[in-house]
């Protein structure tokens, strides 16, 4: 029974906190951040450094050994758009707890990650995208097979992609959204594993109705048969609900004490 | 833009002020629960009155008068195995708010039904049953089929019939959930509507628990293409999800205040 993957998402620069710490090199703000994550049940921990341009090959590696010195039993996530940080921080990552997720590839100028990947032992997210949004999913679907061929020829599985559809926000891209599921639902069909970044869903609503706009959108994903999504574990609801689509799905057992488990 | 119907099932015989209020013909309880039902933001309210062998026929027309004088703009769904019974409150319930729907007819021994819903321009739910819990999707969607061709037979439009999968429990017959569900999208994608009892899905689970078990089943259901469920729509949390659900769906615009509409 494979159950459904959370990327926690909160060691990320965009919060002010964190890009303090990753700047003055401050442990304390990213591993209390990782620990509320991982106690609150992600299973691998995004570090988003952001574009990083300047001084991304020292943070990265940092950060890494960082985090697995103190939680040596959780994979990590490296998230930037500098490929050489997201290299150096491969080359200092220890395997053991989970293959590192690169995020991500992508059609464009991120095919590139594809081959770190490989030649790291990672695994990837591949963001069915080339330049902006995709039209639509023929141009989604185009993009995923583009990255699953380029994938196998530079030696990874299938199973090493987590092929992500690109959520986008129902305020504004409101009849955008069967169709991004829709996606979902075409990639699991192929046998392929599935991600996205949930908070984008809700992004500009009211702060009140964000949980519950992401953990629905996540109910409909899951049962279209996304496996994976990038998200805030944080929020309880959100967690509940995931935990009761698995059971829903038939990924986890039930019991009368599923969410504690 | 068609919106989820929401039938209310909280006047319904098994709840003892009900089944006292009946069984006297208080009237207050039944109004009280039809109040809240209709506040709460029910379309229909569902009148379950049980078996009702003995008085079946002096009840139903007696609560079908009493809730069609104090909400006249409201809907009554007729619930009751006993089939005069039904018919005695068709013949007293005044359509201008909405057709009445017999809750229900089945492809066994309530087929007969259908005719009645034809005979007095009612709809009715179609449940894709014949005797207990269908094996599998074959038997419902021959089922299905069945109370289609009858239906058409007497004269109903496919748009008068709500055919009802039969909504499983979690606690005991997980392995059944995805059937169901994919019952649901096939019967969707004839172009047919769907309708179901919630409650069914977390029955004899957790109090605690119900409530996000039935709102997440239904999320996912309506990703599948329910257009209704048959609900208490007292319970906030599942209100919330059924109308994000329609918002992602597409079947109502979003606004920052989507939840108070």
């Amino acid at each position: 029974m494979a159950r459904f993957l959370i990327i926690g998402e909160r060691i990320h620069v965009i919060a002010p906190p964190i890009r303090k710490a990753l700047q003055e090199r401050d442990p304390k703000p990213i591993l209390e951040r990782a620990k509320e994550q991982i106690e609150a049940g992600a299973h691998y921990i995004d570090v988003n450094i952001g574009p990083a341009d300047r001084d991304g090959e020292e943070i990265m590696p940092w950060v890494v050994k960082l985090l697995q010195s103190e939680f040596p039993n959780v994979p990590l996530c490296l998230d930037t758009a500098n490929a050489k940080a997201i290299e150096a921080g491969l080359k200092v990552y220890d395997p053991t707890p989970g293959k590192a997720i690169i995020n991500s590839a992508d059609a464009g100028s991120r095919m590139g990650n594809l081959e770190l990947a490989a030649n790291y032992g990672a695994m990837v997210i591949g963001l069915c995208a080339k330049e902006g949004i995709p039209r639509d999913n023929e141009e989604r679907m185009a993009y995923c097979t583009e990255i699953l061929d380029r994938a196998i020829q530079v030696g990874l599985s299938p199973d090493d992609i987590l092929f992500d559809p690109l959520f986008v926000v129902i305020k504004g891209m409101q009849e955008k959204q069967q169709e991004v599921l829709d996606a979902v639902r075409q990639i699991s069909e192929m046998g392929l594993k599935t991600t996205g970044g949930l908070s984008n869903v809700s992004n500009g609503a009211p702060k009140e109705l964000r949980g519950l706009m992401d953990a629905v959108f996540c109910a409909m994903a899951i049962q279209c048969g996304l496996t994976s999504a990038i998200i805030n574990p944080c929020n309880k609801m959100l967690m509940d609900v995931i935990k009761t689509a698995e059971v829903i799905k038939g990924w986890n057992l039930y019991c009368d004490s599923y969410l504690e488990l």
